[in-house]
């Protein structure tokens, strides 16, 4: 039997499976073992440990719990690779997964294909149940392949010798972009929201986070907002201002925040030779001034509105805009391009480059309910103090993201790919 | 000239102004030296800072911006008492407050009644600008009055002491109140907010803070909004039923702050022989189960509604139910009462005993514009990482709270007088 | 009975007593409620718990243990005003000391009187055990007018208005010191400690802490020291060399410390219009360049000396030194004058003025033996990480310092009146 | 020319660096790259970074400085590899080594190839200078040696796996040691410290530390030394009799520690089924109660000694009484066996096994001086806020201690092989 029949015996589902599964390794195949385990700061996890808990997931959520007879490949990895499911037991502190050196690379490498296989065996008699799970592990794995490739970052900045973890691409140089166009919009009700309720089998848009849902009506108020992020050059223009110096665009956290940090640029921007550099997974470089600032926190996306005479949108002023445009073009993860905002080339591009701070903090829904057992735990807990962010980044897998997508992380964090889109009040 | 003769002369506002500046007085009048010297947490100031700083708003605002001539009581206080005025120039550290023994009260309170007299002798040639900034002094003011009686109870419970500010008042035993009841509400568009722009000159209903406008429209979803506030009585219950041992309850902030804090009760409460008492202006006593519960967190009013299987009310939903009645009927701050929660008398209380948290966060409303100046440093600053409480408590001065009222607090903190209200989806 | 005849009747423990109480009000007279109440750090201690603990000493051991029927005066202060005796059970945490404003001042010196006339009318029927603790009671309560004075100079040091606790003294200028002189000594075995085993009755001279003894013998090597303190004027030549700001200098510990506290002078040294000044008791003044240096740590004298090219003496080369000298004749503490360390006016001048820190780490002497009981947990507690300082200074007390006595604090403190004396190997 | 001729040829400088240089890397060749790059504690640095920074000290001391043309392997080794000697520039933070997870643990051995090779290849031509800083190299190499095996005990001590580096040695069952026997002295004046002035080029005894000199002369009170350290057994005593709960033992910055980290045995100790167990380099195994109790902190050391009704010795007690015994004899590292103390076999074992905490603070001796330049700030910076042990332990290469040996540490450290030998006053 050839590979095609054996391509056509395959769901979607289980292919996607495959090539979520594939990638994660992709990304990680120039790894050493060290770079794999160390972890370098208490909101960052070792690659290693990313590789181990996604697959986790599938070993426990799939195998152990719908596939009879199914014995764990090390009775001691839930403990180490369990995260934030307390009501799967004890859990290894966060803080310390860096000394965790053993299992090795290699090792977890063999826990991988351990449960990619036994997924694959146990496919024909998997449940709708397990099915789902799957498709909710795949997500959630494409959520962690974004947070390895920001921690690895963010481990190769506290290098010295700022190691380029990719070789850096021949860049085309790009005309700057031109003013900001407003879309503006009245007041109207929109719907807002995936539609379906909590997570589903269903693949690419079919499929939503528990925190997405469910769908209802919002009122939008009259309200612009802008055609592109703001790029680099705009942000060097806000710090030649003296914008990280002058308390009255701060919010009082913010302020302190900058006071206490001795905060002055985005994270990884440096001045060398009377030039801004930004160090990526290619190295240092010098700014490209047409790209979107990236790695900026709200406290940062804020101060600018405000020197800009703008504010941050709403995060449903953002996902009504965005709903007119297509998730799947923008620049995203994949195996084999740069990962790193490019100049906006024309166009909305709501999707892709950069996560957009919005002014809405991370709450439920009306309606909203946690899902019960442990998978349940998932988005609810975070729903305090947190912002939400749209659209996806250079970062985010390809077919990952959508207009519904709520991403969220405190006002300070900023080693994501975190950049501004304005918007104002008419 | 008589002394009714006088007062005919007065208009409003200033009678407005002596009261209030009367109230403060009367609030402090038992204090010693040392009791409104002393600083007990960074989140709390002395009472002798309440007592200038409220001053200093008067003095920097009205009489010097205002009254040609007019000389500072003291150069050295504005550094002194300034607060969170970054436009005014330096402050002295929040956090080192209670390190300035000189002046003393008694130098506080001359500071006070020259600038009272001061602002007497100015006022028949006060311009209209300055008496809006009388009036902002004064529901400046209020609220710092309100903080006044919560820092000496925090101060007042760090004192292995224990002592008593005001004498006990006799209690008058109430029923415990029935069954919580639901006022419910389709969907349905409300005006929300104040309808002035900003602070005013206006007293009562005619004045708001910034962030209470600009008025606006808004869509809220079916729900149902409890009768009245959660009591002691259901708080033990939830105590009882090990509510602060259990994860699934919590928001993952939420359960990091009880593990950190070993938190397992509200703040002042202990338990001794077998029941719960809690410390309060009178001293320690047992909890009264048909009061209002106060002095919990955010996170654990939350999770009480988790385990309620309910959820807080937004504040949109607050509001358009607590505009049906009257602010002025509740259990409020006067210089007589005690000051403490009552058990509920029937009837939605939304005024008065506890502020309510909603699981709304202290954002802008659409339209929002800081005030230019220093005095327009004043809310907006606020807005990340805070919740909005509502309808006033037993320290609230009776007339400062209304239906569009936002207070804000962080969810961690408790030494307000915060309590609980149910909502829940319909 | 004329005051004569009853004074003729008064052992002089008796009057020790009388003048050891009084001079501890004296030097407090001036004190605000609040002055008295505030803690500025956790090194140190309210004035009030300073009064009152010294009281309670009394209270303990001599009127309870001693006084057959006496009643405590309040039974909730055993617990407020303990502070490092374990074995007298529960303390009120040191750290919170500020928080007691309740008693008031004007009941801790009601406290203090009640307990001071129960001494006198107990005084005929003392046994001599109770009059041994009433003199190591003395003992204790002049180095807490030691402790009291630096506290309230830290505290009012915290104050932007740095105000001044007593008036300032007029000055007498006086010539600066000559170069440093070198007392030389050969090898030779010297006699060290005090004769006695611990505390006793013994008045003046006849008294020692425990942890002055046993006296024991001890090696010298060949050596100099100064025959005086170094000055200010020369700390600032220092300073203008760069001493802060040079590595080499300085114990890795100490480097440390200055970078984390961005040290860079003196405690209470400010520059201000090109000039050094110093804040004290008196306010702020400059410097006086022929004074001696104070309120320096360990840390910056071992830098001074390394600097310098000398070093610090051991304690024995002090106590070897300083035992030709009379230890009465210093500049020290007396209700009178000014606190201040004044200029050197020739001879050696080992007493008073400054403590003056050892190379020595505070360990006990051979065969040193804790006492038993409540008591002894007195100094042997704290031999670890402290160096000991020698010779008193001009907050000591008159007759609280002898040649064998042995201060002790830790090398990066520096609220204390210390400084440093120099030495060098032969 | 053969091999053997060449090795004719080797001084026994030549040999002992490479026997040095080769002991290093076996102690490390059981590392996976992981292994050998995580910090597990600021106290602690990765394996790669020992074995690269005392390949650094060969390259620049030696090679730098002493070999016309020598170009460095990579240029951005000195910033990474350099540790406390500030001369020689600026260093990457000490508690940020563990990011370095390139160069790879591969990359650092060539590293050491490379630069032991330049060695060999200029051994001809160096100057005796150069040699002298060969052997402090070595000797330096040694003391990392110790910390490496330490610092990888501490590192899989913390993955919850607790893995085993090295594989279980069969334990020959040995007699428990007999009670305590002492070895007295009278009053005696002793010669303490190395003959020699400081680092010199000697091998073996002919070696010393800059802190072990000069040799001076000290005079010892009467007192008695046990001849042999606590064993493991005797240690479950003390804590059975509540050892860990009752201050009276303690110092108070001792109890302060115990309270602080909920402290209740020796590090690395654990309850499991009734009984005690210990973590080691061959994994988690019982306690052998025979064998000399490790991993205690200087706090614990005096505690013991406090409830043993005796104290530490002296390192000048210390030294003397070591003085008559062979420094060879002991159980100390090599290549082959495991690494932990073993049960005393009869006879005054003061050289391997533990490291005995002394109760000296670690100061310099009369005429210390430290030696110039970069290398010179060896050792002197340190002297505050340490204490003096002795004696070497089972991870102390064989040949690197010697009676006037002084290790230091401070009082809560523990990670190190630490144990205790009591003494007495007679």
């Amino acid at each position: 039997m050839g590979r095609a029949a054996v391509a056509s015996e395959r769901s979607p589902l289980r292919d996607r499976f495959a090539a979520v599964r594939s990638l994660t390794l992709e990304l990680t195949d120039r790894l050493s073992d060290a770079d794999a385990s160390v972890q370098s700061m208490a909101d960052a996890s070792p690659a290693k440990w990313h590789l181990a808990h996604t697959t986790w997931f599938f070993e426990t959520f799939v195998l152990r719990d719908h596939v009879a007879g199914y014995a764990l490949h090390d009775e001691r990895f839930p403990f180490l690779f369990n995260s934030y499911y307390e009501a799967e037991g004890r859990r290894h502190a966060r803080d310390r997964r860096g000394m965790v050196t053993r299992p090795t690379l290699d090792e977890v490498r063999a826990y991988r294909a351990h449960v990619d296989a036994s997924v694959e065996a146990a496919w024909p008699t998997l449940p709708a149940a397990a099915r789902e799970l799957v498709a909710l592990g795949c997500h959630h794995e494409e959520q962690h392949q974004e947070l390895l490739v920001t921690d690895l970052l963010h481990l190769f900045s506290e290098n010295p010798l700022e190691p380029a973890l990719f070789p850096a691409e021949r860049k085309v140089p790009v005309a700057m972009p031109g003013p900001i166009g407003w879309i503006e919009r009245g007041e109207e009700i929109v719907e807002i929201g995936h539609a379906g309720d909590g997570p589903s089998t269903g693949l690419g848009t079919g499929f939503a986070f528990d925190c997405e849902g469910p769908r209802h009506r919002a009122l939008l108020s009259p309200h612009g907002i802008a055609d592109r992020t703001v790029t680099n050059g705009e942000w060097a223009a806000f710090i030649a201002d003296g914008g990280y110096r002058e308390p009255r665009w701060w919010l009082a956290d913010g302020w302190a925040w900058v006071k206490a940090g001795a905060i002055g640029a985005p994270l990884y921007w440096e001045e060398q030779g009377g030039g801004w550099t930004r160090f990526g997974l290619d190295g240092r470089r010098p700014i490209d001034p047409a790209a979107p600032v990236t790695h900026v926190s709200f406290f940062e996306a804020d101060a600018y509105a405000a020197w800009a005479g703008a504010r941050l949108p709403t995060e449903f002023e953002w996902e009504a805009a965005a709903s007119a445009f297509e998730a799947a073009d923008g620049n995203q993860l994949d195996a084999a391009g740069a990962v790193e905002p490019r100049p906006a080339e024309g166009g909305a591009a709501f999707f892709g480059d950069v996560w957009e701070w919005t002014g809405s903090a991370y709450r439920p829904y009306p309606g909203f309910r946690p899902q019960e057992g442990a998978v349940g735990e998932y988005n609810g807990k975070f729903m305090s103090g947190q912002f939400v962010l749209r659209g996806g980044s250079c970062a985010t897998p390809r077919g990952h993201v959508r207009a519904s997508y709520r991403n969220f992380f405190y006002p300070h964090q900023r080693w994501q790919f975190t950049g501004v889109r304005l918007a104002k009040d008419l």
